[in-house]
């Protein structure tokens, strides 16, 4: 691992090189800067003389081979892509810990029971095509293939299929639908992140274990109409003031989010990302009379969710006829929380003790391994500690952490591909 | 009165016509609009045989000669501007009732001690300079006169002087400071003007007294300064969440306000008119890192302005302090409340009773007549019935509730005039 981790510096670098945007690296989901990230991921893989190929959709596999090779594999993957002006490390780091791990493998010489098989994934990141998950979904066949042709890139305003085919890739085959992921050629994937938010900095300690990918309930579009007045002639009981009532149906949410905390829910988070009176017509001297504003909560507990949703209805109901106001939340929207498998977060925990790393577990938000949960491969989660979040040109992770999630997933795999299924 | 009613119809859409605008009527302090509306109301006075004149700031007097020509006037006023795109009556009702008076006075064909002199004000509204009572200040020798040269239209960009040039005014008469009006030549001042809210309307009755100018404490440009996070990565200890901290302040000033109504001050009044994240910054998955908000608070009492101050203040640091943000909640501006004259209210109830009206208090907003108060001479304000509130094209009052207001105004000059001081 040690040996290899100066080679994955360079290997970041090189990525950052052939990415690099005015403030981040942009790797465009089926497009330029995405395939040359591809490109030098598999060259990487060349130079350690595992098996490359690619799908009809563009995912890259580079195989380090196993004693049975009609075994089941041990997948490692992650996705190419970045959001745009993103950071360096937000999909990239999965990938290239496959590949060290894969270098540690061999390094060790023991011998594998099954193939190890790095996966680098295509199209993950959602504001490209309005949807995530393109490339897992496409090699599990898990995507309506009339979305080849109905999703079209925000930038681009053309479609998937025709971003496929400036690539060469063979979408003809994508449509005849032949899958090249199942559960009869992969035994488990195993995803290597930045954790995004700050608890590992917090908590000081390198890496961790993912439990569940957190699920949301979310209104994007809600609304609360009242009716403008002049802010000093109209008294309280003839007011309709759509702040004071979004305010207080905000602060209510608030108030549910601390009491599900407060029932051992202490992974959820609640969001109003978004809260706006409209610039056309608000003024300090007017009552507002309509407020945008977005919903977003996330939890691990599907039940959580479900209350989440009926305390947004029935406050907005309760506030609105109380304070003589319309909300209209409109259509939610949201995934169900996925659960990581239990067997192999219990090898990543037994990883993590070989390794020397405190035991430490915790929620995440969404990933591929959803993808590849949902098809049936159990599928778990290494975090690794980095500064100032994902999605932006700061992304820090130390490449020591690196090394250190690196360890844990080779150790894993070790464990995994000897010991049989 | 009934016999000018008919009159007063045709001369509100006589001045409708002459600043018609593409929704509403405009006119335009110190503009061409403004001077049309100044020439019709004047015309309609010569009609009624009364002595037009004009100050050197614009302002129209039209004095009906009482037995007694050094005695100080009785007024009757209100201004001759609109806002951009406002209403018809807003303003114009005032002159027009001081017209009605007058005629119905002459048609009484009692003696009158003293003058009565209707005024049309000049630049009452904030919009077109950036501040409020132009004519009246400038008549009562209340404006700074620097202000002539700096005080910029936010249309046109010229100058007060350059516009009052325009009109061919006596700008160098005023820049010598010798100002028309003053408690030696003015015993009191009326002022009817439409209802800007719905409380007439909800209580069914076409006209009120006013108790009070209400004041106001406000922050124009309050903010609340968080820190941008991922939605879904970043626990409830790590964030620092600008829209739940502002939602919560809000929420802290309704409670003020609602404890202040508890308390007897009635008639205050609490409005967030602006309330926005940013929009180039702000996601539904995002963690809001900053908030813009403003906060305007009117009472009728001094003391309850204070303390809206101090509570926001106060529940700013607290809440900024338990929720990891900043407020700069900005300066504090406002106006102090003003008391109308107790005197002349006490005329206007025994008008009212006169009239068969029901006797009927409650504050309004700014006026010219604070100027007049602020110059020393009694003011009072005859509030009329209207829908729909006012700046705005829809301001809808009925011309028999205007004319109960107007013979409640007759009644009172009439006292007033006959009786002496």
């Amino acid at each position: 691992m040690d040996a290899w981790l100066p080679r994955a510096g360079l290997l970041f670098d090189e990525l950052e090189r052939v990415s690099a945007d005015a403030g981040g690296v942009t790797r465009d989901a089926y497009g330029a800067r995405e395939q040359a990230a591809c490109d030098v991921i598999a060259e990487a893989a060349r130079e350690l003389d595992l098996e490359v190929s690619h799908d009809a959709a563009g995912n890259l596999y580079a195989v380090l081979p196993g004693e049975d090779r009609s075994a089941p594999a041990l997948a490692v993957g992650s996705h190419l892509d970045s959001v745009p002006r993103g950071g360096n490390y937000d999909g990239a780091a999965g990938i290239v810990a496959g590949l060290a791990a894969a270098s540690a493998l061999r390094r060790l010489g023991a011998p594998l029971a099954r193939d190890v098989m790095i996966i680098g994934l295509r199209g993950e990141e959602s504001p490209w095509f309005g949807t995530a998950y393109l490339g897992s979904r496409l090699a599990l066949g898990l995507l309506p293939l009339e979305q080849l042709d109905e999703l079209r890139r925000f930038d681009t305003g053309r479609s998937l299929a025709e971003h496929m085919m400036d690539l060469g890739l063979d979408v003809a085959a994508l449509r005849r639908g032949e899958p090249r992921l199942s559960p009869a050629n992969l035994a488990a994937y195993f995803e290597l992140h930045i954790e995004q938010g700050p608890v590992l900095e917090r908590e000081a300690i390198p890496v961790a274990v993912a439990t569940a990918l957190r699920g949301n309930a979310r209104y994007p579009f809600a609304r609360c109409l009242g009716a403008y007045a002049h802010s000093a002639a109209v008294p309280r009981e003839d007011r309709s003031d759509a702040v004071l009532a979004a305010a207080e149906l905000v602060m209510r949410l608030d108030g549910f989010w601390q009491s599900i905390e407060a029932s051992g829910g202490g992974d959820a988070v609640f969001t109003v990302g978004k809260f706006f009176t409209d610039a056309d017509l608000h003024a300090m001297t007017k009552v507002p009379g309509a407020v945008d504003f977005t919903l977003n909560f996330g939890s691990t507990r599907q039940a959580d969710l479900d209350a989440f949703r009926n305390q947004a209805e029935a406050s907005a109901e309760e506030i609105g006829k109380r304070r003589r106001v319309r909300f209209e939340l409109g259509q939610a929207v949201g995934t169900g929380p996925v659960a990581l498998d239990a067997a192999l977060r219990k090898a990543l925990a037994e990883a993590c003790a070989a390794c020397g790393q405190r035991d430490f577990e915790m929620p995440t938000v969404g990933h591929d391994a959803a993808v590849f949960t949902k098809a049936g491969i159990p599928a778990a989660m290494i975090l690794v500690r980095n500064a100032h979040g994902s999605h932006n040109a700061d992304e820090a992770m130390d490449l020591a952490d690196f090394g250190d999630g690196c360890k844990v997933l080779a150790a894993a795999l070790a464990a995994g591909a000897r010991g049989g299924d």
